[in-house]
């Protein structure tokens, strides 16, 4: 437990909360799964919620949470794992640490009684009438035993558990200033791998060794990856987490990664750039589009604004382009009210960014969905992840892209659909280009925006130079 | 899936498995964990026990084996999943890439419902009498859900799946060619990671930054770590997985890193150097201890050996050599029986390596205690990992180490234990020695004992000259 830790701003979180919500609260962190055999786990992640209030990712603990005090409960591990982990800070310390107005055991929690055992539990003053967040793991079985009631999954709450949801996302949804330092900070390792991994493309034979020299940053920077890295020459493959093809002269290298600090804040940052340093000019010409698309939907940001209209607009800017090209034919926004763009751009133009890399996604749509809207059933609005009007303190991605995916192109009925929007011969002049997208981060200000991510550069040229260093 | 199935060797494994056990069996390989939400998943590793069956982690799939034929239950993506994970091999292909013989959904195991609507499942003809292995994840409740019965934990099997453990047991001891190919592969890979490691270190200003050196070794290679690695310059936290400390000028580095190939196999590979690339005096005698321990087991190893004599043996020779130095004090084999060496050599001198880095470590210690032995209480003996006779065809790692543990040496029990064995004074002067390990790969062969490690040196000289190149 060496990370630094904010008690004021935590302080205030808990304050915020304990506003909006008369219940107590009990947060899990949970724990770590096991991997191949239960002593070789996987890195520890606490969860979203734990952390934002806690603040440290203290592993198998409990937060109470009431009127704005903290108790903490946590076993100290016995001293028979300091020979294998060390000296650990003991719950005292571990209390000063994160501002707890209290201290237990997990003991405590269920009186009496050894877990172990599975006793029916006697509702204690810590459990009576709690409210949760049920953890995306096995361990939600625990909060169930605990609280003597079912804890559904998070993105079902059960009904004691929906104002607490609700709190935590309004909470969460706009962030403080130390959120915004550990999101810098990521931000600041994550432009240092991506100019890495441009560098290093010049000289990689396979896309393992691009993502290997963007991945060393982060670990060298004692950070995580946020998310299972893209790192591909197929990146109209939207998850594409392999990594074993080889690089060929006439590709273009679709990079999609980020880091997570100790305390679990992420970047999320993609660009694409050419494997041999310079665009063709197909591919140059396809990336215009979609920088174009990202520039405007980047400018127009501001308190206020629907984040469907940003994606409309940005599907509106890609049509334009693309029918400047000669690809899509008709109206643009003809073209776009029909969702024709969406054969070349599926997905959304982005998502919340906070602790999660897509932000409180562990409650389905409850976060990304202003209360009463759903997702659209449209081919081209059914992907997208965050329907509100944007609010001074959000982080939101934006990342539109331009992918040629096999699946939807050579789809009959796509291709019936929307025959008389595509000029598939035009395209095949483009065939040099799989998958293209640019994503930054952006702050939402009550005086428009600020791209947190503007010190890794979107432009071709730019991009071309920083490729050549290498 | 574009890993390389050696199909022969996998057949003669079905063929052993069935020449051992006349029931079918069912194998599960297991799911991905949820990370922070159920779309952030870690990293898949399949059931080691299915991978050394199928040759390929395929995830959510379920093996039947029974005389040597192996059915394979998949069930093919969705078409909408090729929009973010590609196009993927259909069953057909992947039944023939890992040579089965037969290949459906996984319906088929749970004829006529949806595993969705949990009704009671009749007995098919593939699920009765079937044995299986536990699995280490909440998945294990699938097969509880699909066998209609319990199934323990790996480590303690039912009574239908203990013939099966132990036959899998005795297939995994010793591997074979196919199997070695994969642990030269990772070992290979995990050579070049420490030199790697080695070079970074006298411009590193922390252990992040080595780790990351060495670790993007891995990455490049398209491999992944066997395990959370180690790398600090507090080495006397055996199971260390903190990276923030600085590197101080007077300070050794231990690194405890092993690559993992794409199908499973991994290296373990410690050496441990000087952060400014030269030992000081105090550092290289004692290395010099922990190398001849490191070099007398190894020289000892061979089939039919007793590997809790190898261990005896290397605490033997430590012993002698912390006498000579003055630390410990008296006849060394009756400091050996008093167990005062593991005063500063708290564990065992290795364990069995294979698909898992404590190969079959979810079987507990049925894999690696040799029917009717159990773990010793012995301060020096309770953290062996392995009390078997050695086999043609075993690799197992040696590994002795020394370290100065506050967590044992300031504990006031074992001062006055062993107030006449230690001269304390003597041990001062040795204050810049936290802690050593040296750690190779040893297979067992006919003719005694192949180093499969051995590209990577443990001398000193050789050791300081890998450091300069950096």
């Amino acid at each position: 437990m060496h990370q630094t830790v904010n008690i004021p701003m935590l302080q205030a979180r808990r304050i915020k909360l304990a506003q909006l919500l008369e219940t107590p609260v009990l947060l899990w962190s949970g724990d770590r799964p096991a991997r191949n055999f239960p002593a070789n786990h996987y890195p520890f992640r606490a969860s979203s919620h734990f952390l934002y209030l806690a603040g440290l990712p203290l592993e198998n603990a409990v937060i109470h949470l009431h009127q704005g005090r903290l108790t903490l409960f946590w076993d100290e591990p016995p001293p028979s794992a300091a020979l294998w982990h060390g000296a650990q800070p003991n719950r005292e310390t571990i209390a000063t640490m994160i501002g707890a107005d209290a201290a237990y055991p997990l003991s405590e929690l269920m009186p009496g009684e050894s877990p172990d055992d599975r006793p029916i539990l006697q509702p204690s003053k810590w459990t009576d009438n709690a409210a949760t967040i049920g953890l995306v793991s096995e361990m939600r079985s625990e909060q169930c035993y605990v609280l003597d009631r079912s804890v559904n999954s998070p993105n079902q709450p059960d009904e004691l558990d929906c104002q607490l949801t609700q709190a935590l996302i309004s909470l969460r949804l706009c962030h403080d200033t130390a959120a915004l330092a550990e999101m810098r900070h990521a931000i600041a390792v994550t432009v240092q791998a991506h100019q890495a991994g441009m560098q290093a493309t010049p000289r990689a034979k396979t896309e393992a060794e691009v993502r290997s020299a963007m991945e060393q940053v982060i670990l060298a920077a004692n950070m995580t990856t946020a998310y299972n890295s893209i790192v591909t020459v197929y990146g109209e493959v939207l998850h594409n987490e392999h990594y074993h093809h080889p690089l060929q002269s006439q590709d273009l290298l679709l990079a999609d990664v980020g880091a997570e600090t100790q305390n679990g804040w992420a970047a999320d940052v993609t660009r694409t750039w050419a494997v041999q340093g310079k665009f063709s000019s197909t591919q140059r010409d396809l990336y215009q589009i979609v920088l174009a698309a990202h520039d405007v939907a980047i400018a127009a940001l501001k308190p206020g604004v629907e984040y469907r209209d940003i994606h409309l607009l940005a599907c509106l800017t890609l049509a334009e382009g693309l029918v400047d090209l000669g690809i899509l034919q008709g109206n643009p926004q003809d073209l776009c009210d029909r969702d024709a763009h969406s054969l070349f751009f599926p997905h959304g133009i982005g998502h919340l960014l906070g602790l999660d890399v897509h932000d409180m996604e562990d409650l389905g749509d409850l976060a990304g969905y202003a209360a009463g809207r759903q997702r659209s059933d449209r081919f081209g609005l059914g992907y997208l992840r965050l329907d509100r009007p944007l609010q001074t303190g959000m982080v939101v991605t934006i990342e539109p892209g331009f992918y040629q995916v096999p699946a939807i192109l050579q789809d009959a009925q796509r291709r019936e659909n929307y025959k008389d929007c595509v000029n598939w011969e035009r395209l095949r002049q483009f065939s040099d280009v799989r998958g293209i997208r640019i994503e930054d981060d952006i702050l939402i200000t009550e005086m428009g925006l600020e791209v947190l991510t503007r010190a890794l550069p979107t432009e071709v040229d730019a991009i071309e130079q920083l490729c050549q260093v290498g």
